[in-house]
C-alpha cells in the first residue's frame, strides 16, 4: 500500500465479530478477528496486510539495534543439507521436531530450526586470520520446528520469523564483551517494541551466572514459568533453577531402617496418616517421604525406552517442564500400564529405591536427598512401606536432578529470601555458547603469535513473528489491539462517522496533512454505521484515532487515544500539530 | 551495519582472486569472487552483507512499484499443506520439481513453488461481495522448485526469493486492467533495477497476443532464447511461436507413394543424397524429408512413460525445450537403447508414419506438414525409404506439435519479415490466468445484482534473487561488478592509498560528509597495498570511488566512476557537492 492514507474501502480486510473457535489465548482471538493473521495449517499462518505491517515494523526495529552494536547482517538458506547438522549431533539430536526431506536425487535435507553450523561454516570459510575478529552476523530469517503442540497462534507456531546472531571472539573476555552487548541491544529494541520483559537466569546453577540469560515478557498466558526473589534480584526460568543441596549428615546415629505394613496407602495423604499412627512421635509430614515417581526417557534415535525412578520429598510434585529439561536431548514420558505390566517389580504405589537398585533401574534423586536423611518411602510390596530408610546408607541413587516443582514461597537459591513466581512468554535468548560448534566444525584462527585459536560464540535470539503476539498479550484489552506507536500498522486512525460532503472533506484533508507531515494514516471511509467504524477502530487498535462528526460544524474533531481512552476535542486546523508536536 | 559508513577493516567480507571452479556464468563467477553469496548446498545459496544489501534494494525497489499500482503485501508460509494442493491437481502435476515432505503425525506437506491456490483461498475468505473488488495481492518471498539441473549460482537456484502478485477481478475488462498496471509497473521497476528488457509473449497463437507476457532480460548467458521480428515488433519466447500452417493442398495431384532401397542413409545428409541419385529430375533438399524423432512421455503421477513420435520437416531438429514446453505437464525424454529393444518394430534411422500408426504409436507433426504435402521419410525397414508418402492421403498424424527449432531468418509468424534471435533471463511474467483457480477452489463473489459472479486472476511475478544476478550479467566487465545505482550496496566507495595519517583523516572527513549527505559509504582502510584496495573497488562495483592519494597535498583526490573508467580530481572540499549535487 502507497505510503500515506490507505482508505479502509480499499483494505484487504475483514474483521470478526467471533472469537475463533480454537483460540485460546487473548493475542491469538485479537490478531485473527481484526484481520491481522490467519490460520494455513496447524502452527502456520498467514500475514495480511496489517499483520505484515506490525512484523515489518519489529523488524525494522530489531534491524536497527542489531546494526547499532556492528552486527552484519546476512541470510542463510532454510532449506539445509544434513551434513553440517549430522558433524555436530543435531540431525539425530533434533528428534521428531526437525522437519526433514530428500530431494529428488534422495540426498537428505532439513528446514533450518536454528542456524549455529551454518554461521560456523560461514566465518570459518570468510575468515583466516585473528585480525578478521571478533565479528558480529545476524540473520532474520524463517524458521521451523515440528511443535508436537503447536499452539496459541503466532505464539508458538511451527513456521516462525527469528533473528538469529552469533558473535564469534577470539577469547572468553572478547565473548563477555559480545555478550554484554547483545544484553544492552535487546533491553533497547523490546523497550522499543513496547514489551514490559523480565531477565532471567537461563542456566542452572545456584548463583544463576550470565553465560545464559532468557528475556521473558511476563503475561499470564506465557509458556515459561520463572521465580524471582525481590531481596536479590535472583530471578530464573523454573527450569534453570538449582535446588542447593543441604549438608550431607551422618548416618550413624540414624535409627535402623523399618519395614511397616501400610495397607491401603497409594497417595502420600494416606501414607503420611499411617505413618502418624504408626510412629505418634515422629510427628511425620509429607516431606518426611520420598516418593518415586516412574518415567522413561529415550535419547533422540534411540529405539528403545530406558526405565527411570525419579525420587522427590513427597511434599512436591515433579514439574514434567523442569524434568524434560533436566534429560534433554533425551525426551521423557510417564509410564503406561503396558510398561508396569512389563516390568512387574513395580509395585505402583509401594515403589523403593531398593527395588530399583535390585533391578538395575536408573534412579535419580531431589538434591534435597542427602547422604544421611532418613525417608518413609515404599517397600517394593503392595501396603508396605520403609522407615527411616537413610541415603547414602540403605540406598544409593545414581545422582541428582532438577524435577521437583519450584514454589512461590521457597526460598531462594542464594539464601537471600522467598521467591514469587511468575509466567512469561520467550522473546528473546542470548548464551554463551562457547567453543563447542567451532570445535565440532573446525573454526580457528591464526593468532597474532602464529599459532591457531579456537573461536569462541555467542548466541542471541529474538522471537520477531512471536513478539507480535507478545505485545498483543501485554497490551491488549476487552475492546481489541492496543499498539504501542512504535510498532503500529498506522499511528493514525480517522473515522468519518456521518455520510455528508464536508465530513469526508475535512477528513481527507485532515487525512492529507498528517501524511504530509510524515505520518502512517488509515482512514474509515466505508458505507458502514459509525458503530461498526468506532468497534473497527478500538479492534484495529492504531495508536490515535480521530472521529469527524458532528462537531464539524463547530470546526472541531474528537481525538481518542486508545490506550487510555482519554478523549479530546481539536480544532481541525490543529490537528496535525496536536498529532506531531504532542500538543 | 549501522547507516552511513562501512569500514573495510571491520567488514564481514573476504574476495577471491580465484574463480569459483563451478562457476560458468559471469554473474555467478563474480558474485562469489566478490563475496557477496556463498554456496551451501545445489541452487541453495547463503547472502553475505554486500549480498543482502542489493537483495533487499531490488526487494524494496520492487515493494515500492507494487504499492504504487496499488498493490497490499501479505505473506503466506513457505511450508504449506497438501490439500489445495491436491484441489487444483499441482500436488501431481508438479512431479519431481516439488519438494515433499511429511510432518511428525504423517500429515504431507510441501514447499511452496508458487502461491497460487493459498493466494485464491486467502480471497474467497476475506471477501464475499462484489464491493470487496477489484483487489490485487502480493508478497516478497522464499520459493522451492527441486530443478533437476540447478545452475548458475543464484540464476537458477532451488531456493530463491521472488516476488508473486495476484489481481482479482469481477470481470474481464477488469482483468485486463489489472494486467495493464502490472505490465507499467514491471517496465518501471526493471528500469529502476537498470535492467534492460525484452517483453516477448509467452503464449502460442500466431499473433501473440498479451494474455501472457514474459519480461526478459537480454544476455548471452539467459536460458531462454526469443526471438523478434523487427519490422512487426512480434516479439516472442521460442517456446510460444507457433508455425503458422500453409494450405493444405489437394491429394489427388500427388504421384503414388514408392519404397525405394536407399542402402546406408540413417542421416538425413545420407538420405538426400540418394534421393537425388534415385529422382534427379525432383531436386530434393532435407526439406523434403520427413523426420520422425522418437521419444517418451510421462504424465506427472503415471507410472508408464508413453512412446510418441515427432515429424518434423527434415532441415530442421527438434528443440527439446519447445518440445517441452509443448507436453507439459508430462516430462519428454528421448528414448534410450532399452526402448528400442522393447519396441522392435522401431527400425532405427527409418522409421516413418505409417510403421507408427500400424503400432499404435501417438504421432505429431509439425504444423507445416498438412494435408496434400509429400515426403520422403521412413519405410520401417533397414535401408528403405519411402517416396511421395502424402498426408492426408497415405497417413493421418494425430495432431501438430510445436517442436522444431525456431531460426533466425524464419519468416514472422504475423507473415512481416525475417526473425532475428537472442536469449535472455526471464525476470518477470504477467499471465491472465482467468478463473481456472476461483472455480477450483470455489471464490465467487455475490455481483450487485444478488447473482455469483466467478473472480477472474491475473498471476505476475518477479524473480527477486535471480534480479541481482541479471544485473551482474547485463552490468560486470572483466574487472568486476559494475552496480546501477538504484541497487548499489553502497553509493561511494573510498580508498585511502597511502598510509600517512592526513589520508586517513581526509578520508574520514569525506566519508562523514557523504553520509551526512544521506549517501551510504563503504571506507576502504585496511592495511593492504593500494593495489589490492583497487583492485577490490573494481571487484566490488559502487558507482562511484573516491582515492584519496598523493594527491592530498594539492588538496584534491580522484573521482572514478565505476562503469565509464572515468576519472577526475576534485577537491577535498568540493567531494560531497560533487557526488550530491551531480556536479
Amino acid at each position: 500500500m502507497a505510503r500515506g492514507v490507505t482508505r479502509m474501502s480499499e483494505l484487504f480486510l475483514r474483521t470478526l465479530r467471533e472469537d475463533p473457535a480454537d483460540a485460546e489465548v487473548i493475542s491469538h482471538r485479537l490478531l485473527v478477528r481484526a484481520g491481522y493473521v490467519r490460520r494455513v495449517a496447524p502452527g502456520i499462518y498467514s500475514w495480511l496486510p496489517l499483520g505484515m505491517r506490525v512484523l515489518r515494523n519489529v523488524e525494522r526495529i530489531v534491524r536497527e539495534e542489531m546494526d547499532a552494536i556492528g552486527g552484519q547482517e546476512v541470510h542463510f538458506p532454510a532449506l539445509l543439507p544434513k551434513e553440517p547438522y549430522e558433524a555436530t549431533g543435531r540431525w539425530t539430536e533434533y528428534g521428531d521436531a526437525l522437519f526433514r526431506l530428500k530431494d529428488r536425487k534422495k540426498a537428505d535435507y532439513l528446514l533450518g530450526p536454528t542456524h549455529e553450523e551454518l554461521f560456523t561454516l560461514m566465518v570459518k570459510g570468510e575468515t583466516s586470520s585473528y585480525r578478521d575478529f571478533p565479528v558480529t552476523l545476524y540473520q532474520i530469517q524463517t524458521k521451523y520446528r515440528d511443535e508436537e503442540r503447536p499452539r496459541a497462534g503466532i505464539l508458538r507456531g511451527r513456521e516462525f520469523t527469528m533473528k538469529d546472531s552469533y558473535s564469534f571472539d577470539l577469547s572468553d573476555e572478547g565473548l563477555a564483551e559480545s555478550y554484554a552487548a547483545h544484553r544492552v541491544a535487546y533491553q533497547k529494541l523490546f523497550d522499543r517494541l513496547g514489551l514490559e520483559i523480565q531477565i532471567v537466569s537461563a542456566m542452572s546453577g545456584a548463583m544463576g551466572g550470565s553465560a545464559s540469560e532468557e528475556f521473558l515478557a511476563p503475561c499470564e498466558s506465557g509458556e515459561d514459568t520463572y521465580v524471582r526473589c525481590l531481596e536479590s534480584g535472583y530471578a530464573a526460568n523454573v527450569e534453570a533453577v538449582s535446588i542447593p543441596a543441604p549438608p550431607a549428615q551422618s548416618v550413624d546415629d540414624k535409627p535402623e531402617a523399618v519395614v511397616h505394613d501400610t495397607p491401603d496407602t497409594p497417595t502420600i495423604d494416606s501414607l503420611v496418616a499411617v505413618a502418624r499412627d504408626i510412629a505418634p512421635d515422629r510427628d511425620y509430614t509429607a516431606a518426611d517421604t520420598l516418593k518415586n515417581v516412574m518415567v522413561k526417557t529415550r535419547l533422540p534415535g534411540a529405539a528403545e525406552w530406558e526405565l527411570l525412578g525419579v525420587g522427590v520429598p513427597g511434599d512436591r510434585e515433579v514439574d514434567m517442564k523442569r524434568l524434560e529439561a533436566a534429560v534433554s536431548p533425551a525426551e521423557v514420558a510417564l509410564l503406561e500400564d503396558a510398561d508396569f505390566a512389563r516390568n512387574p517389580f513395580l509395585t505402583k504405589g509401594y515403589i523403593g529405591p531398593v527395588g530399583l537398585a535390585k533391578n538395575g533401574v536408573r534412579y535419580l534423586v531431589d538434591p534435597r536427598i542427602v547422604t544421611g536423611t532418613a525417608w518413609v518411602t515404599g517397600a517394593d510390596e503392595p501396603g508396605r512401606h520403609v522407615f527411616d530408610l537413610v541415603a547414602g546408607r540403605d540406598f544409593t541413587p545414581d545422582g541428582t536432578i532438577e524435577a521437583a516443582e519450584v514454589r512461590a514461597g521457597d526460598p531462594s537459591p542464594d539464601g537471600a529470601g522467598p521467591l514469587v513466581a511468575a509466567r512469561g512468554i520467550e522473546m528473546g535468548h542470548i548464551f554463551q555458547l562457547g567453543r563447542k560448534y567451532a570445535e565440532a566444525l573446525g573454526l580457528t584462527a591464526l593468532g597474532s603469535d602464529g599459532k591457531p585459536v579456537t573461536i569462541t560464540m555467542g548466541s542471541y535470539g529474538v522471537g520477531v513473528s512471536r513478539a507480535v503476539a507478545a505485545i498483543t498479550e501485554q497490551h491488549a484489552d476487552a475492546k481489541g489491539l492496543v499498539w504501542p506507536r512504535e510498532v503500529a500498522p498506522y499511528d493514525a486512525h480517522i473515522v468519518i462517522a456521518g455520510k455528508d460532503d464536508a465530513q469526508r472533506a475535512a477528513a481527507e484533508t485532515i487525512a492529507a496533512g498528517l501524511a504530509e507531515a510524515g505520518l502512517e494514516v488509515i482512514l474509515d471511509d466505508r458505507k458502514a454505521s459509525p458503530g461498526v467504524k468506532f468497534a473497527d477502530a478500538e479492534l484495529l487498535g492504531m495508536p490515535t484515532s480521530i472521529t469527524v462528526g458532528r462537531g464539524l460544524a463547530n470546526a472541531v474533531v474528537e481525538v481518542t487515544e486508545r490506550r487510555s481512552g482519554e478523549r479530546r476535542e481539536v480544532a481541525v486546523d490543529e490537528v496535525v500539530t496536536a498529532l506531531t508536536g504532542g500538543a
